[in-house]
């Protein structure tokens, strides 16, 4: 929908017309290796989550570099990056309703698909769905593992996988995330909220071999929290998303011991448009970046971001603040923000302008479409 | 971008897939109405605000009924409404940067445009760029009235008007608004500060005259507190834009004594996917709805919506509940939710889908699309 002026190719990152999301390249491209090479050396599976990046080029560079396929969260996001070359998709997500379950059945006789499910309802509909299309999907058993949202009670989890099998469907292994326990400060209480929620998969897992049905995989795991599932003997993939691109409430965790730093990738660059005697406001407000998870950082700068509303960012020099770099931005300067959370701010946007060679003198590498954008179905 | 299945003119509420942006329009045509008629009582233009709604077709019923022309805070959301055939728009914001403002200068030729400054460099710029193109804007000076974001102080209001004027530009009158004030809740406590806001708002005027410049409109006020603006005697022009859908923020203030009422219009339709003993799930997070301003109250159940991440949303009966509404919804049963904050949660949507005949047996009678989404530059 949008007018927006895309950059070309080898501009300069003066010709980014604000506000923008911006990728610094060689940061994500660090990233992605220094997950991609953990997984590599603790023999788990990687499927990241695109629910966060949305977008098929960057699903392909991270298949490239090793991942089996991705996630997704939403039908509509497996429908877009489908139709954008993406063949390995699994829904980490329960779906109910028919008329998407049609959908989704059409879609698994294209791709390589699968699906979560937490209800003898779901598996019902599921079943019949993929029966009448005649297509195959591998289907997870979710369990709630502390996060008290989706999934059953682990002591639930044989029966539910014994009705998948009993429905005729292939029955894949456990879903196993605790989203909650991504953004704990203390590396010590996350590692125990962890630790409880590895046990209750345990608990999960010998329900289902009490059923005497194989539990062939456990899939699961966050940026917060991979080092803990992969250390656990039980998961055999990781579903880490966020360490792609970071944000600011990822960085404000206290880092996990050993386990891979992650850089900051991701930027929207604003512009100041106004300027008060003591305040600057940057052409970006809450409609170019989430602030479910607090207020975005300025990026290398002694500035706060104090609110502004939908469309403006009030900056104010932080009180402490007292080198060269403390100054407020002048009208016109660049002013570049580390978003709060990076899943929702890239809803926001249509395009990721990719560059090379940093945020200072770097060049525009490739603009993306994120194809998967407002795909809430 | 999205692979969105819209449902047809003519269909049930059942054919909406969720999570989707539905209007009730009756609802809202007795919003738009109630407006139209107070300001036609109260002799003030109405200048409804666009950054809400984005959708032309809106601003259309709107113009029909009596507004001058529509708002916007961005150039890009002018240039996406000008494309789908709205004639009279004004930018309610600065705009600093040169190429944009070669932008707004062609959107000039085409269209009646109008845009605030308050800097010196800005009317500088803007009278540049105007005179490369040969066209012409309204331009207004912004005053800050209290918001401490963008305007002049209004003690200098009088020498950035003459700044208008010596360049050769239309100086249109002043930009006046106090956006933090909508939304104080006691009614008592909004007056305060918008007779505060008023007075400043005077005192910037006097500035101007005693400049030598005629100051032909005085334009701002917002959902609420046009009663107040109205009742000023400065301004003659309301911008209001919530007023027509209304959310759970503004149901939450105290009633301004006086003001028409205005009615819940927008809503998100969604699904409950998944259940636990003592909760639902619904397959609308925080990318369907904006939460900057608290979470979406639920339409006339007894629930409380406490969170859920990006996709989902958790549904707990409220504590005191007592009637037969307070029962927890069943897996694929519907959930209507009132946004908590209206504008960045339709800036989430690529359509409406405007029902007609109420949340109960309605019938879908129109699919909007929302040219000016995502609109940020």
């Amino acid at each position: 929908m949008s007018a927006r002026v895309l950059p070309a190719v080898g501009a300069a990152l003066s010709a980014i017309d604000t506000p923008a999301l911006v990728i610094d390249l060689d940061a994500m491209q660090r990233n992605l290796q220094a997950m991609a090479t953990y997984a590599r050396e603790h023999r788990m599976r990687l499927r990241p989550h695109a629910k966060m990046h949305k977008c098929a080029a960057i699903a392909k560079l991270q298949m490239a570099a090793g991942a089996v396929g991705v996630c997704v969260q939403k039908l509509d996001e497996a429908q877009a990056l489908a139709a954008a070359g993406v063949d390995d998709i699994y829904i980490s997500n329960e779906v109910i309703d028919e008329t998407k379950l049609a959908r989704f059945a059409d879609l698994a006789a294209r791709i390589t698909l699968g699906i979560a499910v937490d209800s003898a309802l779901g598996v019902e509909r599921l079943a019949k769905a993929l029966k009448a299309r005649g297509s195959d999907a591998a289907v997870f058993v979710e369990v709630d593992i502390g996060q008290g949202r989706c999934g059953v009670p682990p002591v639930a989890a044989g029966a539910l996988a014994h009705q998948v099998v009993s429905h005729g469907l292939r029955f894949a292994g456990l879903q196993a995330y605790q989203g909650r326990a991504q953004h704990i400060r203390g590396a010590a209480e996350r590692e125990a909220a962890l630790q409880h929620a590895i046990n209750l998969v345990r608990a999960a897992q010998a329900g289902i071999t009490r059923a005497g049905i194989a539990c062939p995989l456990v899939t699961g795991a966050g940026t917060g929290s991979f080092v803990h599932e992969s250390a656990s003997l039980l998961y055999g993939e990781l579903q880490c998303g966020s360490y792609l691109f970071m944000d600011r409430d990822y960085a404000d965790n206290e880092p996990t011991p050993n386990a891979p730093r992650f850089e900051q990738a991701l930027f929207v660059k604003s512009q100041v448009m106004s300027r008060g005697s003591a305040h600057a406001v940057v052409d970006a407000g809450l409609k170019a970046h989430a602030v479910d998870s607090g207020p975005p950082a300025i990026w290398r700068r002694a500035l706060d971001y104090v609110g502004g509303g939908d469309e403006h960012g009030i900056l104010r020099r932080r009180a402490n603040a007292s080198d060269a770099k403390e100054a407020l931005p002048d009208l016109g300067e660049t002013v570049w923000l580390v978003p709060g959370h990076c899943d929702p701010t890239v809803n926001l946007h249509e395009h990721y302008v990719g560059v090379r060679g940093g945020l200072d003198l770097g060049v525009v590498e490739a603009v993306w479409p994120i194809e998967a954008r407002g795909c809430l179905g």
